[in-house]
């Protein structure tokens, strides 16, 4: 784990084949599709314990089903430093977001026990036992359950056989009765760090193995209904029409020039239905989606304000009926500078340009920054391509990371270093 | 019929009243829907033979399934002038599209018959078995077999319930081996004029009752496939993306520009889908159609040209793939300027405006253009609301037709006259 390139037996090379593994562990033959407290779920936690031990830490399966290894420290009463992500995976999912935050975890663990290492606190490495939010409506089961924020009343949500989550939980062996005792004791969490691909092209584009995330983007949705007239599309002249879709075209630009315009600030219209939807029939009815993100509430906030004016604007001036609803407010989640500044301090010592960025997707990071300061890398992925089998992620690009993440496990061992 | 206002008894109060009477025939009990070859078409058959009779004509219904009433005229092999229109409707009908058409001409045919005055020739009124195209794959089948164009292999179409055209009208005892039969031989149709209400705003905005059509527009339909990247709308910057749905956007407001520049020229885009259609996914894919018309060739040609170049553009523009396919090209028919200027003087005589505007949708009188002169008569609508239970058309509007097309037929029995 030097600046020197891998060789055969290398950490980096040992975590690429190790994602490739766990990459196969899935409840279908043909893709990879790992839902919580599934068969494959189990399968999972059984192989990456396995390598827990064997890198030397303890294991365990919480109450909510995540897995955790620890490798004690010089201070067994000392706040933990827990790294780890996510063991669940969207359907049809590459091998990487999720896995590589754990078992990066594992590696950089395996190097302190390689060299007889101990830090003056334990390091835990998480498996996460639900973040995508596939199988039930609810996301981030594993790290809110740690944080002891996670809402009873999630276990009572379904998946789509009718299976509560708490019913789930209790077949896969967890203790919906228990969730109060997942979690880490306030105080008990010294920081929480989680390496992920970047699933975005920014560094691939600007040549950088690595980022250090500044802050989870919040996300504001709406959702807009165009009321026009539905006509013939060959009997009503142009000057009479009231089209739905027009108008929709017009937000939809709208959208794109604003967050365009910028920086920080992406939005996505990401639906958009006509009705009736005919060939011949002018558009009555356009029913489209917002989602607006940016690193900066107020950004965020000022984006929104002024795009909801400007549609209700568009729609009056084509005599269309329009309402906005607003569906989902998000605040950004900033990541502990304190934690950024380490992140940093171990790329330079290991020559790598420091690069920030904010994470457009959401994170366990996000719900553990509850309970502890909480902080990302992001690791290049090739075209941007996530929740998808061509997802990947290159050998130098993984040992780049662990070394980075090792160099900052031991920069938080110093005396001052206090995130 | 004069100029007069209506009385209890006119003939534009008996027109409104068996518009009622006629659009309660249905196959369906809370809404219009009268299909050719079903009971509803036969029972609307028996309703409208009846006033045929009434009106002094002999009925019979023909091969394909048309009623055919006939007055005679003083020299009974003088070419037919033929009136009418289509039974059938489409679903969830108003009472007018179609029917007005068919029984404007057993009311004028009534108010030749009161004055017991016969025309120099035959005056036949044709109920068309099919014009809608709801039921089977095709369009104009009664119009087609009178004009000896249509192509036998229709008969195999199906409907949904997999029963061909020949099937159905078998059942319903028309007779598919003679066709030809249907067909009026060369030479032995006169003219042949069409009632029917505008389905578009136009008259209604100039707040005239009547106009004549100059011609039934053309048709360019186009089918536009829009390749981007799908991706994450919180991780893609903007400048990275390539966004169906905004290239779509483009092209939606495109059409609209183009074709509100262009005065006879209307193009809409009534189709779109986006891919995958997710709220926080960048559309990767989207498909949209175009419809253009024009009664001019030439104008909508030049139309269509630019816009496929232009579509073009703004897909190389956004680095979206891009195909078009044309789907359809209907060149305009040209309603027969004889005829046109007939219906001119018809209505100055009874002291309406000449007003002319272009057919947006599809007519009979299209296909009757293949065997004989043929023109159309607009009767004003409220709110151009047509295929819809709203469709709506005033008494004092219908008495204005009647008075217009027997001052017409009087016109065209003139020596001179000549379509």
């Amino acid at each position: 784990m030097t600046g020197s390139p891998p060789e055969a037996s290398s950490p980096g090379r040992t975590l690429m084949a190790r994602l490739d593994e766990l990459g196969r562990i899935s409840a279908d033959s043909d893709r990879l599709n790992r839902q919580p407290f599934t068969p494959a779920h189990r399968q999972a936690i059984e192989l990456v314990a396995g390598w827990m031990r064997l890198a030397g830490m303890s294991t365990r399966v919480d109450p909510i089903g995540n897995l955790i290894g620890r490798y004690e420290g010089q201070d067994p009463t000392a706040p933990v430093l827990l790294i780890g992500s996510h063991l669940d995976t969207v359907v049809d999912a590459g091998r990487y977001d999720g896995a590589l935050g754990v078992l990066a975890g594992v590696q950089v663990v395996a190097a302190l026990h390689d060299a007889e290492e101990r830090l003056p606190f334990a390091v835990e490495v998480v498996a996460f036992c639900d973040e995508e939010g596939v199988r039930f409506p609810t996301t981030f089961l594993g790290s809110k359950a740690i944080c002891g924020t996670l809402d009873r009343k999630v276990l009572e949500l379904q998946d789509q056989a009718g299976i509560t989550v708490g019913a789930a939980l209790r077949a896969f062996g967890g203790d919906p009765d228990a969730l109060a005792s997942a979690a880490y004791p306030p105080g008990s969490l010294r920081a929480f760090l989680e390496v992920h691909i970047e699933q975005g092209p920014v560094l691939e584009a600007e040549d950088r193995p690595l980022g250090i995330v500044t802050a989870i983007q919040g996300q504001s949705r709406l959702a807009v209904v165009l009321d026009g007239v539905a006509g013939h599309a060959g009997t009503v002249p142009m000057g009479h029409r009231r089209d739905a879709l027009a108008g929709a075209a017009e937000i939809a630009l709208l959208v794109e020039r604003r967050c365009s315009a910028t920086p920080d600030l992406v939005g996505t219209v990401g639906r958009l239905e006509v009705l009736p939807g005919a060939v011949n029939v002018i558009p009555g009815r356009a029913l489209l989606t917002l989602d607006i993100r940016s690193p900066s509430d107020l950004l965020r906030g000022q984006a929104v304000a002024e795009l909801v004016q400007a549609i209700h604007q568009i729609a009056a001036a084509r005599g269309l009926g329009c309402t906005i609803a607003r569906e989902h407010d998000q605040p950004a989640s900033v990541c502990a500078p304190g934690l950024q500044r380490v992140l940093a301090q171990a790329m330079r010592a290991e020559g790598i340009q420091v690069k920030y960025l904010p994470s457009g997707a959401g994170h366990d990071t996000m719900a553990m920054a509850a309970a502890c300061p909480a902080a990302m890398l992001f690791v290049r992925c090739q075209g941007g391509i996530s929740h998808h089998p061509l997802e990947s992620m290159t050998l130098p690009d993984a040992e780049a990371a662990l070394r980075v993440l090792l160099r900052a496990l031991r920069l938080l061992a110093l005396p001052k270093a206090r995130p």
